[in-house]
């Protein structure tokens, strides 16, 4: 049944130089507008929720463009606030076998979003206005008023009885002053808040600072989540491990815990199109499983499947029904479809 | 020696979206003209042979499009008649990985060729121009219309001697009224007619209602190939099976019927570019092996090498020549030529 | 003040060559889905209002991606019915200086649009949500379901207090059958349904048959209109008298007819980039002045600038803000903006 | 009535970069295969006859596709000869208004065409098979060789009765060695051997050497063209003015001086979209008003139209039909056709 | 003779929608980089100078994209520094007719060069090195840390002999903190320091609070240069007037005041290809006059030929050779070059 | 530390079909610059060195592109001679899977490079401002002209002490007249000026005739490579082993002889993007450590890993810098980096 969705976070325009040229050797970039919470809603949308970004634009032709983009993803922009200066960007050049993509950023810090002055959005209206927010790690990094505006966010729907997804993407990058030890508090406050939380166990030694007795990771995750999930009272609490081939195959492997007990996906092992926005497309099969009331395993298969389809599609955010995600668990590697 | 050698059937605008976007990502298309006649005189036309396509076509820039298109593939053009007011189109977007292509068609049924008046093509004076013909189960599936002029056709081709090629190639899709009933009339009075088939156990069992002993693939044809050869007193049969690996990765193995035994070609594993019309340049292997009295392992090995490259051609149409067919026989995997 | 618009009629696909070459000569297409409706709610939606396209498109690619394409425009798609199996389409080649451009249509008799069987849309529930609906002449030519539903909506509209827009834009290539004979009939009806009509003089004299005494356009605009305008009951009348130049600029010269008295945009000459579509941004101005209550000289000052920055536009549909258009006729001819 | 025409000539490939870009800020070119005599094949064809190319192309992917592009043109392919390496080639970076394009020539001595042994052609059975043959200027400056084969060619088509077409086409560039002097011997055997003849006062006076008393254009050619005429036993004497503007515009009139009496064309003034190959139009549409047997009056307006038609064809060969050439002597400037 | 000339300033990245599509309608960006000295330097270099850019730039990709530009431009990149985080940028969207074009601008504030700290250059070192250096009101405007290295690096060429050019390239929208009024102090310490000057009466005005007597340009301009010269102690100012006509061509006409007295350009009109960056080729004009010694009214008409053939080439930067515009005085107008 | 590397060779034009069509299908290229030369100083350049290249190119537009790219790849342009009318040019189609790439040359004969007159260059001077010169056996196989100028420069950089690198780069298709037995003559003449030499066993023994009792490859290599580098007192003699897999994936396996001892690198398994270029990033990663220091073992693991990235690139000339290349032999297979 369709839901109401939003999501709270920053739209990026994305400039990436098509092929495999470097930006030294191109002339043109393909451009599109994507982010965390974007993606996520992307995905919704095409499993029949209804999304709707909470951020905050300029006016002028970029801000235009934004949001014509996200309105042909299928998002809902009725509820994005228009003001400021700036969008952020980052540049994509793509890898190739043996050489890894780059990522560049420009300056973000200066963004409508993340300048965005005390009081822009109406928080207590919009919470009653959808049956799941999504909050995403990397707002978290921002700055404290982006910071106070999301946890403001998150206790308003808590309030009104929806759910509060929290994925924390922890980009060390993005916490380059204060690191671990000022991200800890702000994590803490999101998890009190959240009910489904994206995470694995080197988010819970590293940010939350918890210690494993075990070496392995399978190991280290099943001693660390339980403890997480009790510690913060949370419903649910779903991660990937990923491994990358030498020959450049990625592998990918759900898990999701929940009523204290574990349920992994196969190991799926897969060619990359576009590897940038996949864990958004895991989550929102998490967050899809968790809605319509799927069982634990079928949710984690889900989303690992989905997770899978959004590394073979072109561009930051997820384009694949529910029912092409259904055809790959059913039928992976089929022929052309006609 | 070069042979004169006819195809009939529809001419299909291809519009395919570029890399690996979807048409609701997307702004521009690639557009060519092909379909299963088409390829196979492209191949054919590539092997030294003269081809001509005998079709219909509207008046104007998409009819003029299209003949020039055939014209730069080799094709014989003087055979088309004009006429009509559409032409069929079917959109393509590639998949990737796990992700498989989808094709999906605009209306064919208002076509030039599906639409063509009785009388419209002169089949006595045409049947005395070829030494070989090529007809192709989608044909078949059009109309009453399009099937008798296919069987006058062929009918006017036997009466003077030339050969009769059938290609099976059912697809479901095509025959959603009737269905395999349906076909199977038309498929038995095509077979009667012919000379060479391509076909495997599947279409036996299927559109034939033929039963088989064997549990498996090999064992099938084995059973029912030599029967269908029997009842309607076939010169050659010929297929393929095809297998879609884990990794995406193809493989192919061809087998050729004769004189009372089967050949077969090597299990050949392969990536694949663009895996429309692959199948007609296994065919056209097979006709230039009977054209040219290669024996009939030869002729097996030949299509299904042309078959493999036809996956790594961008298009449908086959564009290696005899030549390219024999180095990769030789020397598969080879380095940049130069 | 924001309006609720409607407008209802065919999503078309056109599928441009880039630049000037034929379709002979290319291989790539641009695409992109307008239609008259369309491109008046684009550019309504840029004036501030809110604009719904009610019609019918087939599940599946082609569908998705018009669908997302009218919602990047900005146009509400929440009243569009999804079914039939075919999406209307044409190709556009651009025409440079003396060669004029042309296009080809497929067939557009099976689209979705066109075969929506009888109660397809609700239209006593849509009549209720606009304050105004755009009808056009083109899709009264369609078949007999299509008018009747036009009609259908039109009355539904009249008795819930909307105005009703009435374009005629005849075109002779779509009634071949019935002719200005037939055409009438139906052109009459819903001219008195009709509260603004988009005509001039020479649709009253082909379509309606009246005769005028004066042997030139504007004299013969004088005589015809005001008693258009009393036949049916007309609140307003407005149109276009397009000049194309020797250098192939084009000159245009709007009109309204409104409270018994004519006004008169200036004669504005400029350089075309794209022709199509640039009718409809006429009539959205038109629409725009009505709605916000404009006097008739600015309304058609606005119309006829609005038209011609529709020709600066790539693409069918208009682009242009409110603000824009304003630029426009204050200042024509600007240098860059920085 | 469609005529056999042959033309004798080069096949170049011309690179073009996209846009308004040099060579030395782009990255990318587009190719397409063209030479006098190809356009004026692309002409006649699309006239109604049938053009076939006598020409020598090299084996190896750059001679299949200059053959793939001249039979996409409609022409005939089947006396070309393969042998040689290479092909001519020259670059084009498209001018903008007050900047004037360039062309940079590659090494065109080594071509294939340019250095085919004697007795690479069959002149003899060729001459039966047109009834007339176009040659050209250019093919003259080329070496000893080609002029050899040339005049050959020429000898065997008179002995045969068939037509001569040669248009001076006269480029310094190509005569650095000789100039004038060493041309004037070749152009005098030439003409001795034409029934039409493409040209102006200019060729009299620079190539023939001959004198006029008229210090502008049209008096010298009104002086020179009959005495031409008369000295080499000419049918018809045909060729064009050109204007440049300062709008960057063009205007040409065309003349054509047959029966001891001159005809013009109107100015015709145009915007030019690609420059290269209207002369080759021109001479087109001469040929075809001699072979149709047109009145002077409307072959001169004709092939005038033709000519400014080219200009506003992407490529160097000219593109349009007869109808297209009739539709803009009636109404120049329409509007777009649907 | 060849000379050393340095310019200071920001280089940005310009991301251009190709052809006539707005951000909101695109995908695809052409980017390069630009800026006033870049574009100067690119212009001097064709004319045989040697140029370097004195500039700071991030490590990383961008910044390696940007370097490789300015060579591939023929600028020597020896005097660039790496550092800071971030590279200024601006979208163009192409005008089209009465559409005017848009530039929008990111946050240069926090551009690499923008944020250079103190002692980034080591100015008295670079001051030895150039004949003349380039310095741009458009630096000015950026904030005091720039301002301050730019007057430092003024003085310490002054002291060292070298000319300074300073063009005064006053943008309001850059100014909007502080107006005239701030700019003024610092525009004057520029003049101060300048020997050539690029301005127009409108700035002696605007900046530098002036009066004329007479109402109309040229009179304004007469009156008032002259004292500005007086004033400031300055060799050579110089400037234009342009107009944008109804057909949207533009028209230049250049002045220079030099000893005492005002020299001319013709009126140039001419049709623009890329708006941008066409004042600095009319500033290089006049620095390449200055520094070989043409009389001021060869200095000025190549300045103008300069400036008009600037408009003609993609991107910011000068393209042309002096060749180019000297053929261009010559010659305005000229067919394809072969 | 930065060390003076100049190289001696030819400029080409690679001219890449896009994508995977062919010649005969596509109508767009991309062009580049490059050369085993031009390719070696682009690695080196990357590395830190400055890199000069020595040739000859002609005026005009094709020469100046070349230039332009050279500097965009970082190369010193200051030693290019410019002169002669060609520039040489190869066409690329890329192959795909089974589907090997082709080479197709244009005419280099009449290059620039190759025509240079006796005494074009003063390798006298040029001779002491590189610490090492690069040569290569492709300009070997040129012509007398080349092979003196050759000589001379590798003379003239001995006597200052410059290092003299030789890549043997035989290839049989330039050595077409002559063969082995003519190369070998001039291959001694260089070994005998060589310090580091990039070869093996089958150079050896095909070019130098020198016979080996193993049977397999690194059997002979180990027997005649420390005879060769005795016989010529070489300092240093590298070069790599290369498989191509069943699967389109390439091993490669470096190897290097120095003071008597072999060391390899590890064998290299990998996709490829663009073949060509990758044997001059060895090359260049052998340079590197020679000139650096490094000890054998980490100077051929350098080399492997660089020729292995270039693989990666798109283009021949290596892009890589050096901190990528330690990257990939730390952590071979990375996730995108941002």
């Amino acid at each position: 049944m369709s839901k109401q969705i939003a999501a709270f976070g920053e739209v990026m325009m994305r400039l990436q130089v098509p092929g495999y040229e470097l930006l030294s050797q191109a002339s043109t970039l393909n451009y599109s507008f994507s982010g965390s919470g974007v993606n996520v809603l992307s995905a919704l949308t095409r499993y029949g929720h209804q999304g709707s970004l909470v951020t905050r634009l300029p006016e002028g032709p970029l801000g235009d463009a934004a949001i014509a983009s996200l309105r042909k993803l299928g998002i809902h922009s009725g509820y994005i606030e228009r003001g400021g200066q700036y969008i952020g960007m980052y540049f994509l050049e793509n890898g190739f076998g043996a050489r890894p993509g780059r990522v560049t950023y420009t300056d973000r810090a200066g963004s409508s979003f993340n300048t965005a002055p005390q009081h822009t959005y109406s928080f207590a209206g919009l919470a009653g206005k959808a049956d799941a927010v999504h909050f995403c790690g990397i707002t978290l990094a921002m700055n404290d008023g982006v910071r106070t505006a999301m946890k403001s966010y998150a206790e308003a729907v808590k309030l009104k009885g929806g759910l509060v997804v929290f994925d924390c993407n922890y980009r060390p990058s993005l916490w380059r002053e204060g690191g671990y030890e000022l991200a800890r508090l702000h994590y803490e406050e999101m998890l009190h808040l959240a009910d489904i939380v994206l995470m694995n166990e080197q988010d819970a030694m590293f940010i939350l600072g918890m210690d494993a007795v075990s070496g392995e990771r399978e190991g280290q995750l099943r001693e660390l989540i339980p403890e997480v999930a009790a510690r913060y009272s949370l419903c649910t609490v779903a991660g990937t491990h990923r491994t990358i081939h030498e020959d450049n195959r990625h592998s990918l492997r759900g898990y999701i815990f929940k009523a204290g007990s574990f349920s992994f996906s196969d190991h799926l092992t897969f060619t990359v199109l576009d590897r940038v926005g996949a864990g958004d497309a895991y989550a929102s099969g998490i967050i899809h499983g968790e809605l319509e009331g799927f069982d634990p395993q079928h949710t984690v298969s889900f989303a690992a499947a989905a997770g899978v389809l959004a590394h073979t599609v072109a561009g930051d955010s997820p384009m694949s029904s529910e029912q092409d995600v259904f055809r790959m668990l059913m039928n992976p590697g089929g022929d052309v479809q006609r």
